[in-house]
Protein backbone atom coordinates (compact mmCIF):
# COMPACT_ATOMS: atom_id res chain seq x y z
CA UNK A 1 0.00 0.00 0.00
CA UNK A 2 2.30 3.35 -1.40
CA UNK A 3 -0.80 5.63 -1.96
CA UNK A 4 -3.49 6.19 0.55
CA UNK A 5 -6.85 4.24 0.09
CA UNK A 6 -9.54 5.16 1.51
CA UNK A 7 -13.04 3.81 2.24
CA UNK A 8 -16.14 4.56 0.67
CA UNK A 9 -18.17 7.92 1.50
CA UNK A 10 -15.64 9.92 3.27
CA UNK A 11 -14.65 12.88 2.42
CA UNK A 12 -11.43 13.07 0.06
CA UNK A 13 -8.29 15.41 0.84
CA UNK A 14 -5.52 15.68 3.49
CA UNK A 15 -7.88 17.31 6.30
CA UNK A 16 -9.79 14.36 6.86
CA UNK A 17 -6.63 11.75 6.70
CA UNK A 18 -5.18 13.64 9.42
CA UNK A 19 -8.61 13.28 11.48
CA UNK A 20 -8.64 10.05 10.54
CA UNK A 21 -5.18 9.16 11.28
CA UNK A 22 -5.61 10.75 15.00
CA UNK A 23 -8.90 8.76 14.94
CA UNK A 24 -7.25 5.39 14.65
CA UNK A 25 -4.40 7.00 16.69
CA UNK A 26 -6.78 7.02 19.99
CA UNK A 27 -8.04 3.81 19.15
CA UNK A 28 -4.89 1.87 18.70
CA UNK A 29 -3.00 4.00 21.50
CA UNK A 30 -6.31 3.40 23.83
CA UNK A 31 -6.52 -0.50 23.20
CA UNK A 32 -2.98 -1.60 22.93
CA UNK A 33 -0.87 1.22 24.31
CA UNK A 34 1.95 3.09 23.12
CA UNK A 35 4.42 0.80 22.28
CA UNK A 36 2.36 -1.68 20.94
CA UNK A 37 0.74 0.91 18.79
CA UNK A 38 3.15 0.90 15.67
CA UNK A 39 2.63 3.95 13.05
CA UNK A 40 1.91 1.05 10.85
CA UNK A 41 -0.76 -0.65 12.46
CA UNK A 42 -2.09 2.96 12.93
CA UNK A 43 -1.78 3.69 9.47
CA UNK A 44 -3.61 0.89 8.33
CA UNK A 45 -6.42 1.47 10.44
CA UNK A 46 -6.95 4.77 9.06
CA UNK A 47 -6.20 3.23 5.71
CA UNK A 48 -3.26 5.91 4.70
CA UNK A 49 -0.03 5.18 3.58
CA UNK A 50 2.35 5.31 6.65
CA UNK A 51 3.85 8.15 4.93
CA UNK A 52 1.59 10.33 5.59
CA UNK A 53 1.30 9.85 9.65
CA UNK A 54 5.21 11.10 9.76
CA UNK A 55 4.08 14.14 7.06
CA UNK A 56 1.31 15.21 9.33
CA UNK A 57 2.78 14.46 12.86
CA UNK A 58 6.74 13.62 12.81
CA UNK A 59 7.25 11.58 14.84
CA UNK A 60 4.97 8.64 17.19
CA UNK A 61 5.31 10.92 19.94
CA UNK A 62 3.62 13.99 18.89
CA UNK A 63 1.33 12.16 17.05
CA UNK A 64 0.56 10.89 20.45
CA UNK A 65 0.61 14.15 22.36
CA UNK A 66 -2.11 15.22 19.34
CA UNK A 67 -4.67 12.15 19.61
CA UNK A 68 -4.36 13.14 23.78
CA UNK A 69 -5.06 16.48 22.46
CA UNK A 70 -2.31 17.63 25.38
CA UNK A 71 -1.95 21.17 25.06
CA UNK A 72 1.47 21.79 26.51
CA UNK A 73 4.63 20.08 25.87
CA UNK A 74 4.74 17.65 28.40
CA UNK A 75 8.91 17.80 28.17
CA UNK A 76 8.74 21.49 28.66
CA UNK A 77 6.86 20.87 31.93
CA UNK A 78 8.32 18.03 33.21
CA UNK A 79 11.56 19.87 32.66
CA UNK A 80 10.05 22.86 34.66
CA UNK A 81 9.98 20.35 37.52
CA UNK A 82 13.25 18.58 37.30
CA UNK A 83 15.07 21.55 37.09
CA UNK A 84 16.78 22.74 40.05
CA UNK A 85 17.17 21.38 43.62
CA UNK A 86 15.83 18.00 44.46
CA UNK A 87 14.82 19.69 47.58
CA UNK A 88 12.20 22.29 46.16
CA UNK A 89 10.75 19.96 43.33
CA UNK A 90 7.24 19.63 45.68
CA UNK A 91 7.58 23.52 45.35
CA UNK A 92 7.85 23.02 41.74
CA UNK A 93 5.76 20.18 41.22
CA UNK A 94 2.72 22.09 42.66
CA UNK A 95 3.48 25.53 41.29
CA UNK A 96 4.09 24.10 37.21
CA UNK A 97 0.99 22.23 37.23
CA UNK A 98 -1.23 25.13 39.12
CA UNK A 99 0.05 27.48 36.16
CA UNK A 100 -1.06 25.36 33.49
CA UNK A 101 -4.43 25.09 34.76
CA UNK A 102 -4.89 28.51 35.76
CA UNK A 103 -4.29 29.46 32.39
CA UNK A 104 -7.71 29.99 30.22
CA UNK A 105 -6.10 29.17 26.99
CA UNK A 106 -5.07 25.68 28.33
CA UNK A 107 -7.53 24.89 30.75
CA UNK A 108 -10.54 23.76 28.32
CA UNK A 109 -8.36 20.84 26.95
CA UNK A 110 -7.24 20.01 30.32
CA UNK A 111 -10.89 19.55 31.45
CA UNK A 112 -11.40 18.00 28.19
CA UNK A 113 -8.55 15.13 28.64
CA UNK A 114 -10.20 15.13 32.25
CA UNK A 115 -13.80 14.40 31.40
CA UNK A 116 -12.97 12.42 28.73
CA UNK A 117 -10.75 9.79 31.07
CA UNK A 118 -13.60 10.09 33.74
CA UNK A 119 -16.61 9.00 31.05
CA UNK A 120 -14.70 6.67 28.53
CA UNK A 121 -13.01 3.57 28.44
CA UNK A 122 -10.80 5.16 24.92
CA UNK A 123 -10.30 8.35 27.23
CA UNK A 124 -9.29 6.08 30.23
CA UNK A 125 -7.10 4.31 28.25
CA UNK A 126 -5.57 7.35 26.62
CA UNK A 127 -4.78 9.28 30.12
CA UNK A 128 -3.65 5.64 31.30
CA UNK A 129 -0.94 5.24 28.91
CA UNK A 130 0.11 9.32 29.43
CA UNK A 131 0.55 8.70 32.64
CA UNK A 132 2.71 5.56 32.98
CA UNK A 133 4.73 6.74 30.10
CA UNK A 134 5.44 10.21 29.93
CA UNK A 135 5.40 10.58 33.91
CA UNK A 136 5.78 7.41 36.05
CA UNK A 137 8.27 5.75 34.13
CA UNK A 138 10.24 8.37 32.59
CA UNK A 139 10.02 10.11 36.33
CA UNK A 140 10.34 7.39 38.35
CA UNK A 141 13.72 6.41 36.42
CA UNK A 142 15.02 10.03 36.26
CA UNK A 143 14.55 10.60 40.52
CA UNK A 144 15.66 7.19 41.43
CA UNK A 145 11.83 6.63 43.06
CA UNK A 146 9.09 4.13 43.48
CA UNK A 147 6.29 4.76 41.11
CA UNK A 148 3.66 4.65 43.38
CA UNK A 149 5.37 7.76 44.87
CA UNK A 150 5.04 9.74 41.88
CA UNK A 151 1.17 8.10 41.32
CA UNK A 152 0.57 9.53 44.87
CA UNK A 153 2.32 12.76 44.06
CA UNK A 154 0.02 12.66 40.73
CA UNK A 155 -3.31 12.00 42.42
CA UNK A 156 -2.84 14.71 45.11
CA UNK A 157 -2.67 17.28 42.17
CA UNK A 158 -5.53 16.23 39.85
CA UNK A 159 -7.74 15.84 43.08
CA UNK A 160 -6.59 19.53 43.43
CA UNK A 161 -7.40 20.49 40.03
CA UNK A 162 -11.17 18.91 40.07
CA UNK A 163 -11.87 19.96 43.37
CA UNK A 164 -10.74 23.70 42.02
CA UNK A 165 -11.57 23.77 38.69
CA UNK A 166 -14.50 21.08 37.60
CA UNK A 167 -16.19 20.94 41.19
CA UNK A 168 -15.53 24.48 42.16
CA UNK A 169 -15.69 23.54 45.67
CA UNK A 170 -14.91 26.78 47.86
CA UNK A 171 -12.40 27.31 49.51
CA UNK A 172 -9.90 25.56 47.05
CA UNK A 173 -11.80 27.49 44.22
CA UNK A 174 -10.84 30.78 44.78
CA UNK A 175 -7.11 29.35 47.19
CA UNK A 176 -4.14 31.93 45.45
CA UNK A 177 -1.50 29.86 43.85
CA UNK A 178 1.08 30.53 46.67
CA UNK A 179 -1.65 29.38 49.67
CA UNK A 180 -1.90 26.63 47.82
CA UNK A 181 1.98 25.57 47.23
CA UNK A 182 2.20 26.35 50.58
CA UNK A 183 -0.23 23.34 51.28
CA UNK A 184 0.97 20.99 48.64
CA UNK A 185 4.25 21.75 48.43
CA UNK A 186 5.46 19.57 51.61
CA UNK A 187 3.32 16.43 50.32
CA UNK A 188 4.50 16.46 47.27
CA UNK A 189 8.20 17.03 48.09
CA UNK A 190 7.84 13.58 51.02
CA UNK A 191 6.77 11.97 47.84
CA UNK A 192 9.17 12.89 45.49
CA UNK A 193 12.21 12.57 47.91
CA UNK A 194 12.41 9.45 47.94
CA UNK B 1 -51.75 23.11 47.42
CA UNK B 2 -52.92 20.33 49.92
CA UNK B 3 -53.11 17.62 47.48
CA UNK B 4 -50.22 15.73 44.75
CA UNK B 5 -51.28 18.12 41.17
CA UNK B 6 -49.31 16.71 38.55
CA UNK B 7 -48.79 18.09 34.83
CA UNK B 8 -50.72 16.39 32.26
CA UNK B 9 -48.62 13.23 30.06
CA UNK B 10 -46.54 12.14 32.94
CA UNK B 11 -47.14 8.65 34.47
CA UNK B 12 -48.88 8.61 37.88
CA UNK B 13 -48.56 6.72 40.81
CA UNK B 14 -46.52 7.42 43.82
CA UNK B 15 -43.45 5.64 41.86
CA UNK B 16 -43.74 8.46 38.93
CA UNK B 17 -44.22 11.14 42.42
CA UNK B 18 -40.84 9.85 43.73
CA UNK B 19 -38.81 10.18 40.86
CA UNK B 20 -40.39 13.67 40.05
CA UNK B 21 -39.23 14.52 43.65
CA UNK B 22 -35.90 13.34 43.41
CA UNK B 23 -35.39 15.03 39.61
CA UNK B 24 -36.63 18.08 41.40
CA UNK B 25 -34.16 17.69 44.27
CA UNK B 26 -31.29 17.61 42.21
CA UNK B 27 -32.06 20.66 40.47
CA UNK B 28 -32.97 22.85 43.12
CA UNK B 29 -29.96 21.82 45.41
CA UNK B 30 -27.38 22.08 42.30
CA UNK B 31 -29.19 25.19 41.32
CA UNK B 32 -29.38 27.33 44.90
CA UNK B 33 -27.74 25.03 47.30
CA UNK B 34 -28.30 22.78 50.64
CA UNK B 35 -29.19 25.79 52.14
CA UNK B 36 -31.74 27.80 50.33
CA UNK B 37 -33.62 24.59 48.65
CA UNK B 38 -36.33 24.15 50.93
CA UNK B 39 -38.56 21.20 51.05
CA UNK B 40 -41.49 23.33 50.13
CA UNK B 41 -39.83 24.44 46.78
CA UNK B 42 -38.80 21.17 45.88
CA UNK B 43 -42.52 19.77 46.26
CA UNK B 44 -43.34 22.90 44.00
CA UNK B 45 -40.93 22.51 41.34
CA UNK B 46 -42.07 18.53 41.13
CA UNK B 47 -46.09 19.35 41.65
CA UNK B 48 -46.76 17.56 44.69
CA UNK B 49 -47.20 17.82 48.14
CA UNK B 50 -44.33 18.84 50.79
CA UNK B 51 -46.27 15.81 52.72
CA UNK B 52 -45.39 14.07 50.69
CA UNK B 53 -41.69 15.09 49.86
CA UNK B 54 -41.35 13.77 53.46
CA UNK B 55 -43.47 11.16 53.36
CA UNK B 56 -40.60 9.35 50.74
CA UNK B 57 -37.46 10.47 52.43
CA UNK B 58 -38.14 11.81 56.14
CA UNK B 59 -35.62 14.52 56.53
CA UNK B 60 -34.03 16.79 53.79
CA UNK B 61 -30.69 15.65 54.96
CA UNK B 62 -32.12 11.87 53.46
CA UNK B 63 -33.65 13.67 50.46
CA UNK B 64 -30.45 15.68 49.89
CA UNK B 65 -28.60 11.64 50.04
CA UNK B 66 -31.11 10.08 47.89
CA UNK B 67 -30.56 13.36 45.02
CA UNK B 68 -26.84 12.48 45.42
CA UNK B 69 -27.50 8.35 44.99
CA UNK B 70 -24.77 8.61 47.84
CA UNK B 71 -24.08 4.81 48.73
CA UNK B 72 -23.39 4.92 52.12
CA UNK B 73 -24.68 7.31 54.93
CA UNK B 74 -21.88 9.75 55.13
CA UNK B 75 -22.29 10.18 58.84
CA UNK B 76 -21.37 6.44 59.44
CA UNK B 77 -18.38 6.92 57.27
CA UNK B 78 -17.64 10.14 59.16
CA UNK B 79 -18.30 8.35 61.86
CA UNK B 80 -15.75 6.02 61.55
CA UNK B 81 -12.90 8.52 60.76
CA UNK B 82 -13.36 10.93 63.59
CA UNK B 83 -13.50 8.05 66.47
CA UNK B 84 -10.31 7.63 67.90
CA UNK B 85 -7.12 9.38 68.90
CA UNK B 86 -6.46 12.32 66.51
CA UNK B 87 -2.61 11.34 65.97
CA UNK B 88 -4.39 8.54 64.28
CA UNK B 89 -6.65 10.50 61.88
CA UNK B 90 -5.24 10.56 59.07
CA UNK B 91 -4.48 6.60 58.66
CA UNK B 92 -8.60 6.02 59.47
CA UNK B 93 -9.02 8.90 57.03
CA UNK B 94 -7.66 6.33 54.25
CA UNK B 95 -8.21 3.39 55.14
CA UNK B 96 -11.98 4.51 55.45
CA UNK B 97 -11.98 5.74 51.82
CA UNK B 98 -9.96 2.94 50.26
CA UNK B 99 -12.55 0.23 51.85
CA UNK B 100 -15.81 2.02 50.68
CA UNK B 101 -14.31 2.45 47.56
CA UNK B 102 -13.64 -0.97 47.19
CA UNK B 103 -16.68 -2.40 47.69
CA UNK B 104 -18.03 -3.92 44.53
CA UNK B 105 -21.17 -3.00 45.31
CA UNK B 106 -20.66 0.42 46.29
CA UNK B 107 -18.11 1.41 43.94
CA UNK B 108 -20.32 1.96 40.33
CA UNK B 109 -22.66 4.57 42.52
CA UNK B 110 -18.96 6.16 43.85
CA UNK B 111 -18.10 6.01 40.11
CA UNK B 112 -21.31 7.50 38.85
CA UNK B 113 -21.02 10.68 41.74
CA UNK B 114 -17.35 11.12 39.91
CA UNK B 115 -18.62 10.74 36.22
CA UNK B 116 -21.68 13.14 36.75
CA UNK B 117 -19.45 15.69 38.59
CA UNK B 118 -16.94 15.71 35.70
CA UNK B 119 -19.19 16.18 33.33
CA UNK B 120 -22.41 17.89 34.14
CA UNK B 121 -23.09 21.10 35.53
CA UNK B 122 -25.69 19.74 38.15
CA UNK B 123 -23.58 16.79 39.02
CA UNK B 124 -20.59 19.14 39.49
CA UNK B 125 -22.83 21.32 41.31
CA UNK B 126 -24.40 18.52 43.46
CA UNK B 127 -20.90 16.84 44.38
CA UNK B 128 -19.92 20.70 45.62
CA UNK B 129 -22.79 21.02 47.89
CA UNK B 130 -22.50 17.82 49.34
CA UNK B 131 -18.40 18.13 49.62
CA UNK B 132 -18.95 21.71 51.62
CA UNK B 133 -21.51 20.55 53.61
CA UNK B 134 -21.15 17.03 54.75
CA UNK B 135 -16.86 17.73 55.13
CA UNK B 136 -15.39 21.33 55.28
CA UNK B 137 -18.08 22.33 57.02
CA UNK B 138 -18.91 20.03 59.58
CA UNK B 139 -15.40 18.19 59.93
CA UNK B 140 -13.62 21.57 59.63
CA UNK B 141 -15.86 22.99 62.76
CA UNK B 142 -15.22 19.48 64.72
CA UNK B 143 -11.66 19.58 64.32
CA UNK B 144 -11.05 23.26 64.31
CA UNK B 145 -9.04 23.16 61.35
CA UNK B 146 -9.05 25.50 57.91
CA UNK B 147 -11.54 24.34 55.44
CA UNK B 148 -8.48 24.22 52.91
CA UNK B 149 -6.70 21.57 55.08
CA UNK B 150 -9.98 19.49 54.77
CA UNK B 151 -9.91 20.56 50.92
CA UNK B 152 -6.63 19.21 50.33
CA UNK B 153 -7.29 16.07 52.06
CA UNK B 154 -10.39 15.18 50.28
CA UNK B 155 -8.30 16.35 46.99
CA UNK B 156 -5.48 13.62 47.87
CA UNK B 157 -8.36 10.54 48.21
CA UNK B 158 -10.59 11.67 44.92
CA UNK B 159 -7.14 11.79 43.29
CA UNK B 160 -6.28 8.30 44.13
CA UNK B 161 -9.41 6.61 43.33
CA UNK B 162 -9.72 8.22 39.77
CA UNK B 163 -6.09 7.02 38.92
CA UNK B 164 -6.76 4.09 40.97
CA UNK B 165 -10.38 2.75 39.94
CA UNK B 166 -11.22 5.48 36.88
CA UNK B 167 -8.06 5.75 34.91
CA UNK B 168 -6.63 2.15 36.53
CA UNK B 169 -3.19 3.65 36.34
CA UNK B 170 -0.34 0.81 37.62
CA UNK B 171 1.08 0.46 39.97
CA UNK B 172 -1.85 2.08 41.44
CA UNK B 173 -4.44 0.24 40.34
CA UNK B 174 -3.26 -3.11 42.02
CA UNK B 175 -1.55 -1.62 44.83
CA UNK B 176 -2.98 -2.77 48.40
CA UNK B 177 -4.85 -1.16 51.20
CA UNK B 178 -1.94 -1.42 53.44
CA UNK B 179 1.03 -0.14 50.81
CA UNK B 180 -1.59 2.71 50.06
CA UNK B 181 -2.40 3.73 53.57
CA UNK B 182 1.16 3.97 54.40
CA UNK B 183 1.94 6.26 51.73
CA UNK B 184 -1.03 8.51 52.21
CA UNK B 185 -1.20 8.05 56.06
CA UNK B 186 1.46 10.51 57.09
CA UNK B 187 -0.14 13.30 54.23
CA UNK B 188 -3.69 13.52 55.55
CA UNK B 189 -2.03 13.17 58.97
CA UNK B 190 -0.40 16.43 58.40
CA UNK B 191 -3.40 18.35 56.76
CA UNK B 192 -5.61 17.39 59.51
CA UNK B 193 -3.52 17.73 62.40
CA UNK B 194 -3.79 21.40 62.84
Amino acid sequence: MTAPTRRPGRRPGPSSSRDDILAAARVLFGERGYDKASIRAIAREARVDPALVHHFFGSKEELFAAAMEFPVDPSVFLGQVMAGPRAQIGERMARTFLRIWSDPRLRPQFVGIFRSAATTEQGAALLREFITRTILTRVADTLDLPPLNLAAAAAQMMGVVMLKYIVQVEPMASATEDELVALLAPTLQRYLEG
